[in-house]
Parts: C-alpha cells; structure tokens; sequence
C-alpha cells in the first residue's frame, strides 16, 4: 500500500502548480498526474457534469494503483469531493478548498478574506462554507477572475497586461467599504504562475495564501499520523502523466506551471 | 425541405455573431443553434476528438430536421468539415473558413493576408491552404489570439486590457519585415466582439474581414441558386437554441455576442 502514488487529479493542468508543492514538500513520495485536457475547462461547467467527469477520472485512477488522491482543481473540489468521497469510500482524499481555508484563517488578523477564483467555485460557495465552518465570525468575499486562467495558460505573466488585469479584478476588492480584506486566497490552481503579478497590485495590502502550498502541508500532516501510507524510501519509479487530450499543449503549459521541462515519454493519452 | 431550419453549429458561444449575420441577411430563414457548451473549448483539442464531437453534434441536429449545416466554427471547420461532408453526403453545408479567405483576397490589393485565430485553427493552417488554393501567389500569416477569446466571453470589450491584448498579438505582423498585410482576417467567431478594440489597434493599416459575414453573404448567395432550399416565407418558428451543459452561462455570453436578450424558455440542454 504504501508504496502505491499518491494520485493528483485536475480538469488539466492547473492541478501542476499542487503537483509542484507537493514533490517540495514529499519528495519520497510517488505522484500520478491526471489531467482531463479534453474536458477542460471545468470552471464554466455545471455541478452534474464535473461529478459524471470527476468520477470517471477517479475510476481510472483506481485502475493503475493509488493509496490517496489529491483533487487539485478548485472547480472539482467545490462541486465534486463530496460526491467523490461517498463514491469511494475506501480512498483516502483532499481537496484544495479546506486546505486553503485553514491557511487563510491562521494567517488573517482581522478574519476578512479575499477569494479570487474561477466562475464556478464562486458560484459553489465553497470557500465560504469551508472558511465559516472554522470560523463562523469569519467575512468572505469571492470573486470570479476568468481571465487569469487564459493569462496564465498563455504565459503571459509578467508585464502590463496581466498587472492591469489583476488589478481589473482586485481593485474593486480593495477599494469597497464595509470590507478590508487582510488576507488574499489564490482559489484557483492556475494563479500561483501569476503570483508576482498579483504580489505587484497587492502591494503589500493583502497576504497570499496559495493552496496549493497549504495542501502540500495538509498532506505532509497527514502523512505523518498514517505511517501505513508513508513511502519507504526515495521515490524510484518517475512521476507518470495521464492526458485526455492534447500531449503538446500539456507539455508546453506544463513548462509554466513546474517550473520545468518535461519528457513526452513520461505522459500518456488515455480515455476516461 | 424548405420550411426546415438551417442548422448552425458551433462548439460553444462564438457561432452567435455568425447567426446574428445570418438572421440580418436572411430574415426569412428559420435557424436552430447548436452550442457544444459542455465540451468547449475545442480550440485547444486535436482533430480527432473535434471530428468525433462535430459528428455526433450534426447526427443531432439532422433528427431535429434539418435543409443545411453551417459549422460556426472556424477550429470546427479547419478539422472537421473534410470529415462531417464525407460522413453526411446529402446534406449541404458550409464552413466559415472558404468564406473568409475569398472575401479577404477580394479585398486585399497586395495579396498579404494576416490572420488572427485560435491555437487550433492556426496549426491546422486551414486558412492559409483555403487562401493559397484560391490564389497560389498570395501570402498568409497566420497567429494565434487565445487572450482574445477569454476578453470577449467575459464581456471586456473595451478599454486598456483589450486594447493593449489585442495590441500584443497585433503590433508584431504589423512591425514584421518582409510582410505588409493590407488585410486582417477575424479568424474566430469569437473576435467580431472585439472589433472595436481590434480598429483601435490596426487605426486603418488593414481593413478587417469578418468571417460571420462572408459566411452570411455566401449562403444568401448559394439559397438563390437553390430555390428548393429557400424559405418560402416569413420565418414564423422561433429561433431554437441547444446546448449541451450551462444554460445559464450561455445566456449571458449571448447577450454580449447577439447584442440581443433571449429566453431561458428557448433553450434546451441536450445530450449528444
């Protein structure tokens, strides 16, 4: 068992910035990526539609061996973990809300947090329930920013036009009345590749929780108290990727959010 | 056959501004929508899985009736048409791709043509191949505009952010050596709704081809030398709209795209 990978499932390939932070934070452990490329993106899709798709991933996942899963996509998370967990009772699994939630809170002063996220967690409410369930007197305010994801798929991360688009999308946040937000959650997988950009319109106003940082963490945790799925030893075998669709695109995105080259060898096309 | 509808399909939002052409240049007409809204975007996909969704969307809307298909599309039609006329032999159709490179050549005076598309449609080099056949001396450049495709399903269709996006992709083939397009294709149905950050930018250095009205003008001309085709009167069903996953997100996308409210009670969520 415990030498099985830990699986890392996204709608694509926003999940490889939680893919990054955890080989940081685990490098003993084995990973098996799933990015459902041909489906993507699953922030515009409705709740019926991402569980059908988030169980046929997890299915496939199952197939090739896994002692944990990691749902790495804010959308997946909101609108699917709980129907994942009472499909699979037996597999052990986090999202990236909870995670990202406790962070926030532990690092807020005032307890008024900032979410910016894609369309459909917003719509989920699910960084709100999570954060009211730790803390009832807590305020949240989430924010649909769309056009980050593109950004941040096209690479464009420096420079005047994502500056101006963070702050298209903050600024209101920043400037509203009754809210003083201390504390800013990254509630979307693909806004970590665009962190200095936002750090640039925060200005030091807001402090950043990247949850994909605070799973990796979660996890580390975890791990430690359930020593029967702890690795062994050094991870041997490489990290696998699994895609639905379009190797090329994954490997030329996946050079932005890793931080690092990856070998066409190492992914797989498969279908769900 | 007549009094049926023609069918426009389209993978998503973006074939709105071609049935807005449509309507404005065959009023009589009767159209039903097809919006692949559950599986959009197919930008980013390959041309396998594109052809097998175009097959099943078109088996669709032939069991709804149907006089003629236009594929809304240009990634569609760049990796699909080829496919949907070998697969549906009897039934009259056209892309948005041979409409747009004949009305640019018909403008153009120096023969060199830009184009501003998807990934997809880019890589397919549907309109260079369309161009060339029409006219073996012209010369093609062909980019991809991704950002453009986020700004106009979000609504940001004026000021600094489109502007300065369409701006990043533009100003390198309007500074390019050794190439001096007098004519900018629109090579995704989603760009006409940026038309007036895209005149900003360009500020009368090419003139702009709307592939939405070509395909209207084209098919206005194909119904009058097919008069078994046409309408005989007064389009007097409603417009149908299908799609296949958000109808309230759709909503809301075709109001920018139509400028034009419509009804949640002309929508059908359909499964293909």
């Amino acid at each position: 068992m415990h030498n099985l990978p830990i699986g890392v499932f996204d709608s694509g390939v926003g999940g490889l910035t939680v893919l990054k932070a955890l080989q940081q934070h685990l490098p003993e452990e084995r990973f098996i990526y799933l990015g459902d490329t041909a489906r993507l993106p699953y922030g515009t899709k409705t709740p019926k539609t991402i569980s059908t798709y988030a169980i046929q991933a997890v299915n496939f996942l199952l197939d090739q061996g896994l002692k944990f899963l990691v749902v790495a996509c804010n959308t997946a998370t909101a609108l699917a973990l709980p129907t994942l967990r009472a499909h699979f009772p037996n597999l052990p699994m986090m999202g990236v809300i909870e995670p990202g939630a406790r962070a926030a809170l532990a690092l807020s002063h005032n307890k008024q947090i900032a979410v910016l996220a894609t369309q459909a967690t917003v719509s989920s409410r699910g960084y709100e329930e999570a954060i009211l369930h730790l803390n009832p007197q807590a305020r949240v305010l989430a924010k649909p920013a769309t056009l980050l994801v593109a950004l941040a798929e096209e690479g464009l991360l420096q420079g005047e036009i994502p500056r101006l688009t963070v702050a298209h999308y903050l600024e209101p946040m920043l400037q509203a009345q009754n809210f003083a937000a201390d504390t800013l959650i990254l509630g979307c997988t693909h806004f970590p590749a665009l962190r200095s950009a936002i750090e640039a319109v925060v200005a030091g106003r807001m402090q950043i929780v990247d949850s994909a940082e605070s799973v990796a963490l979660d996890l580390k945790a975890f791990l430690s108290k359930h020593p029967e799925l702890k690795s062994q030893g050094k991870a041997v075998q490489p990290l696998r990727f699994l895609v639905t669709d379009g190797i090329g695109r994954f490997m030329q995105v996946a050079e932005i959010f890793l931080e690092a080259k990856i070998s066409a060898d190492d992914i797989t096309l498969v279908d769900l």
